[in-house]
């Protein structure tokens, strides 16, 4: 791949516009009654079309054989490499319930938890409460635990899952998880993987001794346990790498999280595709990048719903023609990884990947699925390069060297 | 490629089973005469067939153009990074004749040559003298030849060539040839190229004097020259890295004492290909990876015998079935590098490589050759990234991120 350094050296702005449609978890693998993916299931009549006027290709999200989770797939379709830069598992949490995560901030995933007389965890899930009891216990917790000089959010997110952000000056995510991951050990001690994050340190066992007293007529969810400390990633931003003025589409806390992260601005968009194509519309003058998330088909897969994702994909080929009315100089039709209905999860198989503009060339592709367009002139490349790729089309690049 | 880092921190232990067939030397070249390599003249009905089940492509062994010697590519196809990963010629040497390598060795190559009156280099090969003669020369000098602290293994290789142990605490690689390379110059003084192995030099120093003296009646074979001093390579093995309990099959020692290196259990392996086959299916049970290794398709192309290699590569064919009887998640045909017969060596041709899964997405290829790998779904992809893929297909890799 091009590197950022280059990139953000090359790159202009202009007026072009670029949509990237993000198909969450696109990729899929054959039903072995017909041989044929959840992709040649679906009747993709605009996609199809599309892609005859394309140049195609599968993208590999991080490397191959290597399945990814949302954060590294969509940060490499972003033009981030993925490994270079990670973000933290509590900050991912954050993100997920729409928490504005702030450069001062650590984050980290809680769990309420169930402990015996000796302090031993016997289930690391409090039995799975009820979200709604687990809204009463952050609350409970943000009222009884207070930590001098530092302001402290504990937000719920489902079950027996929760958020705690650490808002302060100087703190540090280094830290070791509190959470044992295993049944019948004691909660550990958290402890600083860099001398900076001491003082972290400390506070996170601070407020991990007064969580267990304020909890401790709570039970199942006695104890609560912490993982995944981190800071907000301050990764480069898309105005200046890239000179975009990016925004982003999204239904889900998650995904507008990422999209911020980079630097983009996260519009209002309704509650399902057709608000998003709304929110498309009504801001499609404001905007030079948009990036559109459509979700149905990761959740259908996760399900092993194959019938529902090969549905979910024509609800995404319906959306097409509106998209090509406004007009793009560069239309993207993407998946962030692969989450075949067979596997009910996300995995490893490169993903359907189409690129319009006026100035591809196009390739033999003409229909909008796996085996298609692993023939297609992109070939099998890496999701890193989309973005790169993007801006070449929309005239957005300058000359590398005289 | 996936870094050895990254599949660490994935790679989980599962009971799903891997076997990685190599067929030495697999790739070829097309006779002139019918336009056709040795793959495409075999009748390989079983190869075939397993192809049309299958996900094809050709791996680069080590980068576009490289030719690789057994060692790197080996390695490649296991899963480490030819370039990062080197293995030193004198542990290569003596892997090759079954010496039990330690962590404190140093080995050397030697070989026996003659100097004249002045002690110039008048033949670096004695005339190339018979194997029976060399056996007697180790003997000789395993006899004559002591180092105070220090225990030496001199042992015979073939016609000229031996290799040489030096056993011992602080011993380093780091040294220079005593080898000067061309006929007319002395032999030269080891030197250290780092100041921790003056002492190791001093030794192979001392070694050269105490040899000299010992062969001065032995002429045509009066001297002996040594090179490629090195270490164990002590790389990450295979149980850490990949969570793999992993087993070789391999006639020849040079191909056992690899897969030692990366952690492999060398099995009894019998003789031929039937008895490698025998070997899989007695040890089946008792691990999760196996890498097998055929050994007559590399010397067949070695020899320039383009009928026998065709030969090989059916015989290879007829073993398919009873490796697909065995029922393993993942099967993979593969070869470390070319050796096309029209070459008579190594060579950098793509070399022919299929992935049989219950989870690929098969491609196009009914046929497991040259020509028709390069357009099935792998393309032309590093070899580096056949063991991320093999795990991920025995789905044996967690998430990357969240």
């Amino acid at each position: 791949m091009a590197n950022l350094e280059m990139v953000r050296h090359l790159a202009i702005s202009t007026p072009s516009k670029i949509v990237l449609l993000v198909a969450d978890g696109l990729g899929g693998l054959p039903d072995p009654r017909t041989g044929n993916t959840e992709l040649e299931t679906a009747r993709t009549p605009n996609l199809d079309r599309l892609a005859g006027m394309s140049m195609c290709g599968l993208t590999t999200p991080v490397a191959p054989g290597i399945t990814p989770g949302s954060a590294p797939s969509h940060l490499a379709l972003f033009g981030y490499d993925p490994i270079e830069y990670e973000i933290g598992r509590g900050i991912l949490e954050a993100l997920g319930v729409d928490f504005d995560i702030q450069e001062r901030d650590v984050a980290a995933r809680g769990n309420f938890c169930t402990i015996d007389a000796n302090g031993i965890v016997t289930d690391r899930r409090a039995g799975r409460i009820s979200t709604e009891k687990n809204i009463e216990l952050c609350k409970l917790l943000s009222r009884k635990v207070s930590i001098p000089g530092i302001e402290l959010f504990v937000v719920p997110v489902k079950e027996h899952r929760f958020v705690v952000v650490f808002r302060g000056d100087g703190l540090r995510g280094e830290l070791t998880d509190s959470d044992p991951q295993k049944e019948g050990k004691s909660p550990r001690l958290v402890e600083a993987l860099v001398p900076e994050a001491s003082r972290t340190a400390a506070l996170a066992n601070d407020f991990a001794a007064q969580a267990r007293k304020a909890l401790t007529d709570s039970h199942p969810a006695n104890m609560m346990l912490l993982r995944g400390f981190s800071k907000h990633p301050d990764l480069p931003q898309m105005s200046e790498c890239f000179k975009l003025k990016a925004a982003a589409i999204a239904v889900y806390p998650m995904y507008r999280g990422l999209a911020k992260v980079v630097g983009m601005t996260a519009l209002p968009s309704g509650n399902d595709l057709a608000g998003e194509i709304e929110a498309l519309k009504r801001n499609y003058d404001s905007y030079d990048f948009f990036y559109v998330h459509f979700k149905k088909t990761d959740s259908s897969g996760e399900d092993g719903d194959f019938q529902a994702k090969a549905k979910a994909e024509e609800d995404l080929d319906a959306a097409i023609p509106q998209i090509l009315a406004l007009n793009p100089d560069v239309l993207m039709v993407a998946g962030d990884h692969s989450t075949p209905a067979m596997l009910k999860g996300h995995s490893w198989h490169p993903v359907p990947f189409l690129l319009y503009s006026k100035w591809v060339r196009r390739d033999k592709v003409t229909k909008f699925c796996e085996s298609a367009c692993a023939g297609g002139l992109l070939g099998t490349f890496s999701a890193t390069d989309v973005m790169t790729l993007a801006l070449a089309n929309a005239l957005k690049l300058d000359k590398f060297g005289a």
